[in-house]
């Protein structure tokens, strides 16, 4: 099992294409991305938990009813939520991957994001649709990633290559992060591909199962946005014999998507909005697994932990406070706490009390663009892992003025 | 009914000072601060519901068991919390008291703020004791308002005159708030004073109702602190008939401290840290107090609405998304927003969906320093208020490096 390049690209029969429509103002910034099988896949997908949903999610769960995908198109610059004509216009967008294609308006998954509430019209869509179609190709993964990104700094792309069955399988990814991250659901849009064959039940378990240890253990700033989703679609081209209940290869296949996820997830915290630092809060030792997830992403999110992971501040107090108030089952006075980086480790916090500690050491092991909270509980034998980032003057600057 | 000057010392027989006393190393800055009344009074607190608890709330939750105080003693500088020596400093605190004053400690309530798991000595309290209580005084409110304070940049002080039983009565306060704000307790160092009669089970019952519509709906950041805590005294030398039912004098007493209370909460999140606007969040037509009590929290909680704010940018939809993953029970098609400052009102969303509307008249509302985004829901006929602020480049600035 190794990670290798691709993205969406990465698995057998995906083709892919991004490019500038019209959707934005800017033209050097592409803001349609179309993802498309050589074959009709088993698909699944995961949504945002919010009570606003985007337009799109509303159609692509619709078209996901069937476990069938084959394509799909996805659009930055306009988050198409809170538009009166909304539906039309994500039900317009496959329609013309239809006319072009030949595909099926129900195999295609629908995406946008971008400002909510702002009016959209199909025309950029209709006049670009062509050239999108004509350059699809199977090595533009990153075109297509390009053109997700909204306040993304960095493309977010990652592919794993592993063997099932004799057979060289793939599966890969595209991601895009930044702002309105949240744990508590399938969180931001990830477009993931596979040519391993699978049930469509079984890939629907397993994204679901996968996305609790993954995408749901991301924060970059607590709000949870209203077009979050995760699709995979997988496209049986591997050959492998195909995975129809838990047995082994569905493990190996767990693994190899496990190894994707958890990569873009770092991938996002570190390029959330404004962030110079991935901050990773590892519990060991919880009650129970709940607890232990419920404390690392109270950490992650307490806006004086981010402040003070940006000011390289070793100020485990603040870690301490959102364990305690995290509303998780734990014993206070049994709380180790480690900062840890590529320079080392300081141990902060035993027993619930501060240990003196070197101020200098410290602050050359915060001064790193990754950082380890280490906390180790004494209630069980339960860990879990979040990712966030700090708390920026540029998070400030970009969510200060973003519409205009 | 009506707002006057005096703060804790507004009512009869309250003496407070505040002096240096070396808590601090910065001579400039007065850090103890010392409330006194004449007489041994019934009182009340509610404190943080953050497991880790300051050394000061257990100290004075422990004090007040017996529903009775005569002495407030807080200091600024130092939380007094994850220290080893803890109850010992705090409990110390208390026998400077009733060694220099004759107050028995058991009535002498403590509180501590500042930073999070630094050793603590008792050393410049016994230095500073006799200054302190030498320069008690009948009008040195805002003394002990400064004491107090952290990062605050304000003071907050607060009195209300009123009648009873044909008595002139008063209750008043001093707050210190600014970060590790949050609603879901009682949060932050309140410190009341009255000369009402009343007992001390009323007491209780009065503070803990008054607080789920004041202290519990403000937010700075997020974060519940270790150390928060509200403290009621009242000496009863206002000489009305003891309030010891819920009856009319009750009520009218009630009256009188939300006055205080909510003036307090405003104070509080306009001076967040770093902020430079009042938030506040209305909701009405809410299934029930509840429900909307979570929406106007989660609303004034958000970071991107916050950071909006700063921008002063009508971003609306934020403010739907955060009504959306609240948790609340709401239909979100029937949601009307309009964002209010005193330069007028706009109308932004309404059942749902973005309506036009002017957005240079939008600019002029959202400059001034208090915004009221009102939310108009279809579900009931429920209310709620709460308040929080922006989120700025200067919060990161103040939190990135505190301890230092």
């Amino acid at each position: 099992m190794k990670f290798i390049e691709g993205g969406v690209c990465a698995a057998y029969g995906f083709k892919a294409n991004g490019i500038h429509c019209g959707v934005r103002k800017n033209r050097d910034k592409k803001d349609v991305a179309l993802i498309v099988s050589d074959v009709l896949c088993n698909a699944a997908g995961v949504y945002t938990t919010n009570l606003v949903k985007g337009a799109p999610l509303i159609v692509s769960k619709e078209h996901l009813k069937n476990g069938k995908a084959q394509a799909i198109i996805c659009n930055s610059g306009n988050a198409n939520t809170c538009n009166a004509n909304g539906i039309e216009i994500a039900e317009g967008m496959a329609n013309l991957v239809e006319k072009t294609m030949g595909i099926s308006a129900n195999d295609v998954i629908v995406g946008s994001t971008g400002v909510i509430g702002m009016e959209m019209s199909l025309e950029p869509f209709e006049n670009g649709i062509d050239e999108l179609v004509a350059g699809l190709a199977y090595n533009k993964s990153s075109d297509a990633n390009q053109a997700i990104m909204t306040t993304d700094t960095k493309e977010k792309s990652v592919a794993v290559e592993f063997e099932l069955d004799g057979k060289i399988c793939h599966v890969g990814g595209i991601a895009k992060g930044s702002g309105m991250i949240r744990p508590n659901m399938a969180t931001m849009l990830v477009y993931l591909t596979s040519d391993v064959a699978i049930s469509s039940k079984m890939l629907e378990q397993l994204i679901k199962e996968d996305v609790k240890d993954s995408f749901n253990m991301v924060s970059v700033d607590g709000d949870t946005s209203t077009n979050d989703m995760l699709v995979l679609l997988a496209n049986g081209l591997a050959g492998n014999k195909e995975i129809d209940s838990e047995n082994k290869d569905y493990l190996v296949f767990k693994d190899a998507l496990a190894m994707c996820t958890q990569k873009l997830c770092k991938m996002m915290a570190k390029d959330g909005e404004g962030a110079t630092k991935l901050v990773e809060c590892e519990i060991t030792g919880a009650k129970d697994i709940q607890n232990a997830k419920i404390i690392a992403k109270s950490v992650i999110m307490s806006n004086l932990v981010k402040a003070a992971m940006f000011g390289s501040d070793a100020n485990w107090g603040r870690v301490l406070c959102a364990i305690g108030y995290s509303g998780a089952d734990v014993d206070i006075n049994k709380v180790d706490v480690d900062f840890v980086s590529s320079k080392g480790s300081v141990p902060v916090c035993r027993q619930g009390s501060g240990i003196p500690f070197d101020e200098d050491t410290a602050k050359v092991v915060l001064l790193e663009d990754e950082i380890l909270i280490k906390v180790t509980l004494g209630d069980g034998n339960a860990s879990a892992t979040a990712w966030g980032c700090d708390l920026t003057y540029d998070y400030v600057k970009i969510n200060g003025d973003y519409r205009t």
